[in-house]
C-alpha cells in the first residue's frame, strides 16, 4: 500500500485522503496541480515527504495539462504550477526541493516536449521509489538505536502516510519491531489536528504495535515517572546547524526529554536538510486557521465559547541542542551538528 | 456569582455544573456527601480549592443527614463520609486538608447534637467566605507582578469556577485587568478535558479580557519566538520545597518558559502547601479514565481507532527550580522555598 499512487491507465494522480482515516481508507484523485495544492493546504495529503512527492506529481499533472507549443512555454508554464504548489504549505523543505527538482530537470532536458512530459512522469516516479529506499535505509540506521523494551514517545504522525511508504521516526520503530524487539509506544495525539491519535495509532494497529495514546501536556509526566526511554519524531525543515522545523508540541517534548536524560532521535532524510539557512530562526512558520483549533468537540459537546479566537502555528522549532542524535538514510549524525551535517554533503 | 452556594432553605447545597460550560450556566443540587462525592468524580465541580469547600459542605450534608443520637456516633458518621469525600480525588490537598478541618471541629466541638449540625454548617459557610477572602489576597499580591502590556500564558482553569469565586492565577490576571493594565492571555486548552478552552475561555469573556486559545503544545513555539513574558497557573499539591502538582501539561508549560528565561509564577493559598512531604515525588497522581483522551470529535469526526487504549495522568508534579516565585495570599514568595514557605506556617 502506497500513500501516493500514480495511475498510469487514467494518467491522474491518487492519494489516500488522510483527513478520514480511521473511518475510512479511500484514495481521493487529482487531475491537475491545482487540486494538488489543494490537498496539501487542505491536508489531505501531509507529512514532509509525502507532499514533497505529491508536489512532483504535480508537476507532471501541470506538464500533462499545459497547452504550450513548445519546451520553452511549457518549462514556464512548470515554473508557475511549481510556485503555486510551493505556496500551498511554506514549511517544509521537501515540497520546494523536489518541486524545484523536477522544474530543473525540465530546464535540463534536451528531448522534445512530448518526451519531457514522459521524462518528467518517469522522474517522479523514480522520486517516488527513491522516498521508500531512503525511509528503508533511515529505519535500518535507526533501528540499531532501539532496544528490546524500548518505551518511546512519538509526535505526530511520521509513518508510511507521511510518506510515499514505511515512514521516517515510525518506520524506526516498524523495522525495529520487525526485528523482532518488543516496543511500547506512547503516541502523543498530537493537537491540533491530531495526527498522532487518528493516523499514527492506525498503523500501529496495522503493525501490530502495542500502544498508548497519550496528551501532548503529558508526555513530562511519563518521561520524568521514568516511564518512556526514548523519544522519536521527524521533521519538516532542518537548518544547517541541526535546528528541526516539526510539528508543533515537538519542542516541549524534547525539552522534556532533555529534562530527564532521555535521548531524543530527530529522523530526518538529507532531503529536509535545508543548507541554505543557518539556524532554526529563519525557518517560516505557517500559521493555520483558528478553526483547527477552535473545531474540537469533547463527549460530543461544544467546547469554546461561540466568540472564541486561536492562534494555530502549525510547526515549532527545536534547537540542535535537544536532539541526541539525527537519523539519516546515510547514517546516524551526532554532535557537532554543522560539521557532522555538512559532511553529508559531500557525494 | 458563587460556584459553591448553601441553599439555606432547602438546606440543600448548589455547586455549578461544569461540565456544560459555556452551552449552558445552571446549578446541580445535592442533598448528601454521596452525591458531592460523584460530583467531584465527575467533575461537576473541580479546581482545588472549589473541591475542598465542596468537600466542607459535604460534611455538612452527611451530619444532617445522620440517624446518630449521640455526639459520638455523629462523629464517626462523619469521619467515615470524610474517608468517602477525600477519596473522590487523591491529588488535590484542598480536599483533605478542609474535608479533614471539618472533622476535627466536630470533636473540639463542646455543644449538643443539633448544636454541632449548626456549628459545622456555620463553619463550612466561613470557610467559604475565607476562600474568596484569600483570592482577594492573592490577586492582590500577584497582581504587582504584572505589567501593563503583558502577554501571559495561563494553564487550565484557576478562575472563579475553580474556587469559591474570584479564582487564583486567573484572579491574578483578573486583579491586574481591573486595575487597567492592559493584557492579553494565551489559553492553554489544557487536553484532555480542555479546561482552559471551555472554562478560561469563558471567564475571560465575561471579564472582557482579550485572549486567544491554543493547543497545549504551542507554548514552547509562542515563548521562543519572544510573544509571551508570563506564565501562570495554580497548583493542587505543593510539597515543602516548592514542587508541586498542577494539571496535566503544566511540567511541560514550565520547561518551556525557563529555557526562555520567561518567569513562571505558580498561585496558590497556603492552604494547597502539604508541608508533610518533603518533594514532589511524594505526590500520588490520580490516573483517570481513557475515555477523557479518546473521547474527542474534531470536526464532527470519530478521531482514534475503535480498539485504541490511553493512558491518562490527571497531573503532573512541576519541580521547584523551574518556578520564578509562588503567589500566596500572605506575599509573595522566592526561593529558596524550603526555608521561605516554611516561615509561612509562623503565625
Amino acid at each position: 500500500m502506497r500513500t501516493i499512487i500514480w495511475n498510469d491507465s487514467s494518467q491522474q494522480l491518487e492519494i489516500i485522503d488522510q483527513r478520514v482515516i480511521p473511518s475510512e481508507l479511500r484514495y481521493s484523485v487529482f487531475r491537475d496541480h491545482r487540486q494538488v495544492c489543494t490537498a496539501i493546504t487542505e491536508m489531505v495529503v501531509r507529512g514532509a515527504p509525502a507532499i514533497g512527492v505529491a508536489g512532483a506529481f504535480g508537476i507532471v499533472l501541470a506538464a500533462l495539462n499545459s497547452p504550450a507549443t513548445t519546451l520553452d512555454l511549457l518549462r514556464s508554464d512548470l515554473r508557475i504550477a511549481a510556485a503555486e504548489l510551493i505556496a500551498s504549505r511554506p514549511t517544509a523543505v521537501n515540497l520546494s526541493s523536489l518541486v524545484n527538482r523536477m522544474v530543473d530537470f525540465s530546464f535540463a532536458f534536451s528531448g522534445n516536449l512530448e518526451e519531457l512530459k514522459l521524462a518528467l512522469l518517469e522522474k517522479a516516479k523514480s522520486i517516488s521509489d527513491e522516498d521508500i529506499q531512503i525511509n528503508l535505509a533511515m529505519a535500518r540506521f535507526g533501528a540499531e538505536l532501539i532496544q528490546n523494551g524500548d518505551q518511546i514517545i512519538h509526535h505526530c504522525n511520521t509513518g508510511a502516510l507521511a510518506t510515499v511508504d514505511y515512514g521516517t521516526a515510525l518506520g524506526v520503530i516498524r523495522m525495529a519491531h520487525e526485528q523482532g524487539k518488543k516496543i511500547h509506544v506512547f503516541v502523543d495525539e498530537t493537537r491540533p489536528r491530531l495526527q498522532g491519535a487518528r493516523l499514527t495509532a492506525w498503523e500501529l494497529e496495522q503493525y501490530g504495535i502495542s500502544y498508548d495514546i497519550i496528551v501532548d501536556g503529558a508526555s513530562g509526566y511519563f518521561l520524568r515517572s521514568g516511564q518512556v526511554n526514548k523519544v522519536l519524531f521527524g521533521g519538516d525543515r532542518m537548518a544547517a546547524n541541526g535546528d528541526v522545523a516539526n510539528k508543533i508540541g515537538t519542542y516541549n517534548l524534547a525539552l522534556a526529554a532533555y529534562d530527564n536524560s532521555v535521548p531524543v532521535y530527530c529522523v530526518v532524510p538529507t532531503s529536509t536538510i535545508d543548507y541554505s539557512i543557518d539556524s532554526g530562526n529563519e525557518i517560516v512558520i505557517e500559521e493555520r486557521e483558528e478553526a483547527e483549533v477552535l473545531g474540537i468537540l469533547y463527549q460530543n459537546q461544544q467546547v469554546v465559547p461561540s466568540s472564541a479566537s486561536a492562534r494555530n502555528p502549525a510547526f515549532d522549532v527545536t534547537p540542535h541542542r535537544l536532539l541526541s542524535a539525527i537519523v539519516t538514510e546515510k547514517g546516524v549524525i551526532y554532535p557537532p551538528y554543522f560539521r557532522n551535517l555538512a559532511e553529508l554533503k559531500k557525494p
